[in-house]
Formats: structure tokens, C-alpha cells, sequence
């Protein structure tokens, strides 16, 4: 029986997860929840609830992380099985300690963090730490574009459009690039300085830069350097290295697909992905990766 | 209360097992064990049987594959569980199925097939699968020594010493240099003939050499490049590239230790990395490791 899922939201994550559903042989999507009416999309089944949709194992949260606590809340209530990208790293111990009661009362399970970082990168970060206690791990973003940045950049006055690039440095430090286009009669040495001073950037080497438009910059291009020297037992030297250059919306969805299967093959509960068997996130019987991948 | 584990064998892998045991806060190693009796290694204590060691609550099994299942079945039987680095690829499914009924009659663990290879890369190798689900996996191994390609060619007839390199050309080829150090009267010319036409290299680009010591060349730093070039959902051209260079026994002894932890946390049964949750292998609380990695 295929896994019946929903895509809530249908911004740049959801449009992703859609193609990412339609992709996963063992998946079914019941369809699109969008807070505004609409007609279908094509035949897909577009509705304001998710009540609407049928039966539905599972839905996967692309909508901003501020939203997705009441969300989740509100679906593993229904019981159905959620995922979704939530990002803000200081509150997902909190998230989990709060989601893990409502789920197991409603017999449901929600998978949190589920992206590239937090999410895919964690695993990473989780398998350097066994097999190097000893050590440091830096992890490196970019280049590519930063959602959170350039939404800070938006919200100076004086900045009509704007678009802030992650640069990797090495050792965990990065540059930001910041592209903006200014408002009519906006001054830019002003709009500099607010950027500059702004918290996402104070503590960053930030080069501002106005454009006429943002939009032939945008490329959702990404990728992460994640590096670990460190110790193994008590062997020093052991160097370990992860690279990756992805379609960032795309990679996104596709994991928090992978999750939404893993979420069906869980006791109810709670989980961040370095709680899950990884071999849960493959569709089939475990028996035939085991022989392929082990 | 600390996990007590037992060394099984003292070899290459069992000798880096003890550092690994004693640098890891959470463990306490009850002993060695060795095939022939000999005295305490400082304050360690060794024996013949495991049963001499006292309470162990874990055996990490540093003894050649094609002896492991037996050994393993002994163990399980005792109650005690295991972890191996079984390195058969071939026959990890069925040795599964076969430890599987015994773990779970006698209420204890087996974890398989912990290393470097199988082990951590086929962590990475599930963790591409999902992240892309259309594209080829390459693994790239090396430089480093062979160990069972150094067997091979030790096993032929002329051949005083030998170590066998096995050098990565890209795209999981592979190419061989060995170098033999000849016993007196042997033939070079039929020797190198002999090695090219071993079913170990017949199949790969296989290079000889004659040597005056073949210790001079021992050098246990190994390493991995595992390459996925894939789709996710429907976006093709995701790159992905995970490489590590290390100390080979080091490493798969630590990768044992963080195995013997997660053992501990399972139900009975045995079990591949892939089916683990990747937070098992920490020590401590959960918790923290979710607010520090994910």
C-alpha cells in the first residue's frame, strides 16, 4: 500500500516536495494544503485543510519554521505523521521535549530538523563524533544564498529587494556577499551601515553591494563542507571530509521525503534523524539495501 | 554503572580495541582474550576463555571474518553481546539471518559488520541512497593496504613477504601494487605471473615489484572516497563526496567501541550499522547530543 502524503504549504520547499512525492514509487500524494483557495494543479487536489484531503499518513511541513510548532501540533492531534525542515537550531531540543507527549498520546510521530542543516548535516556531524571523539568539526556553508540573511536584508528600510550570499572561509567562518536593490531615493551608504550592523551580520566580514536587480543573481545552488580531524582512540590524525553541492529547495524536499517514510516505520513519538535507523528512510525491505549498501 | 567489554583476539585491529576501550569514559575493559595463555598485559588481565574474564557486557570480536560467526554464536549464547568488524561482504545477509534467532532466544546483541568498510561507508552510502535515489554510488579505496589482497599473494608459491596497495583510479576502479619479497631460488617472472593471474587481480590493473624488506613499506594509513553524482526528487546533478584518511586498525577499533555502546541500547537481535539510530553509537544522554550535533 502506498504512503498517502500532503504537502502543506506550496512556496519554493513545497513545489520541490510535490516533484519529490510524485518521484518516490512507494508514495501517493493526497495533495496540496495552501491557506488560500485554489483551483487543482493539474490533477493534484488543492485544498485550505488538510481535512479535505482524505486519508493521509503523513504531511510534509514546507512552511516557515515559526509556524510549523502549531502545525505539527495541530496534525499529530489528528494523527497523521508529520516532517518538516524546522531551523532554528537553539529551540529544536525544546520542539522535541514539547511535540514527543502530544504525538505518543495521538499515536503519531513527528520527524523534526528534517533538512540539509539541521537534518543531513547532523547525521554527518553525528558519525564524525564516534569515529574521532577527540577533535573539532567545522562545518562550512556555501556558496549560495542564505533564506534567513537576505530576509533580515529585506526588512532594512530603504531596501526594496535584496539577496545575501554565504561565502565558506574555512574553519566554520564565513563572508557575507549582500546584493541589494535600493528603494527610490534610498540612500546606500545608510542601507550599508544598517546591514552591517544588523545582528545576522555584525559579527561577519559583509560586503554590500547595490544592483538594479536582484532576481539575475538568484541561483539555489548551495553546499556545505563539513571537516573533522580528530582522534580515534588514541590515534591521532584521522581526517574526514564531506562535500556537498546540491539544489538546495530540492534536497530539501527530497529528505523530508526520505523522513516521511522513516516517520511510518517509528513508535509514536518525537524524533530529530540521528534518532532513526538510516536504513528506514529507504523505501522496500531492509533485507535488499542491507545486501547492496552494507 | 560502565560497560564491561572484552577484547577478543590481540592482533592488529584487537591491540588499537584496548586503546579504543580505554579512552572511551563509559567503558571498563574486563580483559583479553587469546587463543594461547600468557600473562596480565600491565594490569590487564588475559585469558583463554571469556569466562574467566567475570561480567562482560560486551565482546568486541578482533579475530580474522571467516572465524567470527562461530565465535559470535559462542558469545550470544552466553548472553553476551557482540560486535565485529565481518568484512565478507558477500555473506553479511545471510550471517544476519543466521545470528538473528540466536541473539533473540538468548536475550543478547550482535552488531555486524562494524568497521571502516563495511561500517562507516555504508552509513554514507544509505545516507546518498536517499539523498538522491537516482544516480551510482562510486567507492573509491585508498592508498592503503589490502589486507586480503596481501594474503593472496603471501598464499603463492615463491613468496617470502609480501604487501599488497591498492591505489584508487576513480569511478570504484582500482589498481594494485604489490611488492614481494622472493625466497631464495624463486623466480621473479613466474611469481608476478602467478599474482597477475590470482582471481584477486586478474580483474584489476596489477603492478609487481621485488623488494630487499617489505617491512620498510608498511605504512596502516588508509582511506575512502565514496561519490554520488544524483537526483533528488526530480533535480538532477546533486553532488555529494565523502572522504576520510586514516589509521585502518584505529579507526575500525574505534567504530567497535561506538558499536559495543549502541549494542547495549537495542533490543535483542542482531543488527548492521544502517539499522541503528546514528545517537546510539554517543555516550551519555541523548539529549545533548541533539542540542550540540543536530
Amino acid at each position: 500500500m502506498a504512503i498517502k502524503a500532503a504537502v502543506i504549504g506550496y512556496g519554493n520547499i513545497g513545489r520541490f516536495a510535490v516533484e519529490a512525492v510524485a518521484a518516490a514509487k512507494d508514495m501517493e500524494l493526497a495533495g496540496i494544503v495552501r491557506r488560500r483557495a485554489s483551483g487543482p494543479l493539474g490533477d493534484i487536489p488543492v485544498a485550505t485543510s488538510i481535512k479535505e484531503l482524505g486519508d493521509v499518513d503523513v504531511a510534509l511541513l514546507c512552511v516557515p519554521s515559526r509556524v510549523v510548532p502549531m502545525q505539527v501540533k495541530e496534525l499529530l492531534a489528528l494523527g497523521i505523521n508529520t516532517v518538516d525542515s524546522y531551523d532554528i537550531h537553539g529551540e529544536i531540543t525544546s520542539l522535541r521535549a514539547e511535540l514527543g507527549p502530544i504525538a505518543r498520546h495521538h499515536d503519531s510521530v513527528a520527524v523534526i530538523s528534517a533538512g540539509w542543516d539541521p537534518g543531513a548535516d547532523s547525521l554527518i556531524r553525528n558519525l564524525l563524533q564516534f569515529m574521532a571523539p577527540g577533535g573539532i568539526t567545522y562545518t562550512n556553508f556555501g556558496p549560495g544564498m542564505s533564506m534567513g540573511h537576505t530576509v533580515a536584508v529585506k526588512a532594512i528600510s530603504g531596501v526594496k529587494d535584496a539577496v545575501s550570499l554565504t561565502i565558506p572561509l574555512g574553519t566554520g567562518v564565513h563572508r557575507r556577499m549582500v546584493y541589494v536593490e535600493l528603494e527610490e531615493g534610498a540612500d546606500f551608504s545608510q542601507v550599508k551601515q544598517a546591514i552591517q550592523k544588523d545582528p545576522y551580520f555584525v559579527h561577519d566580514e559583509t560586503h554590500v553591494f547595490a544592483v538594479g536587480d536582484v532576481n539575475n543573481l538568484i541561483d539555489m545552488g548551495h553546499g556545505v563542507v563539513i571537516e573533522r580531524k580528530g582522534v580515534a582512540g588514541k590515534t591521532h590524525n584521522q581526517l574526514f571530509r564531506w562535500e556537498m553541492r546540491i539544489t538546495n529547495p530540492a534536497l530539501t524536499a527530497q529528505i523530508m521525503v526520505a523522513a516521511a517514510r522513516a516517520a511510518m516505520r517509528q513508535e509514536s513519538g518525537c524524533y530529530t534523524l540521528i534518532e532513526l535507523p538510516l536504513v528506514d528512510f529507504l523505501p522496500g525491505e531492509r533485507e535488499d539495501w542491507i545486501s547492496s549498501l552494507v
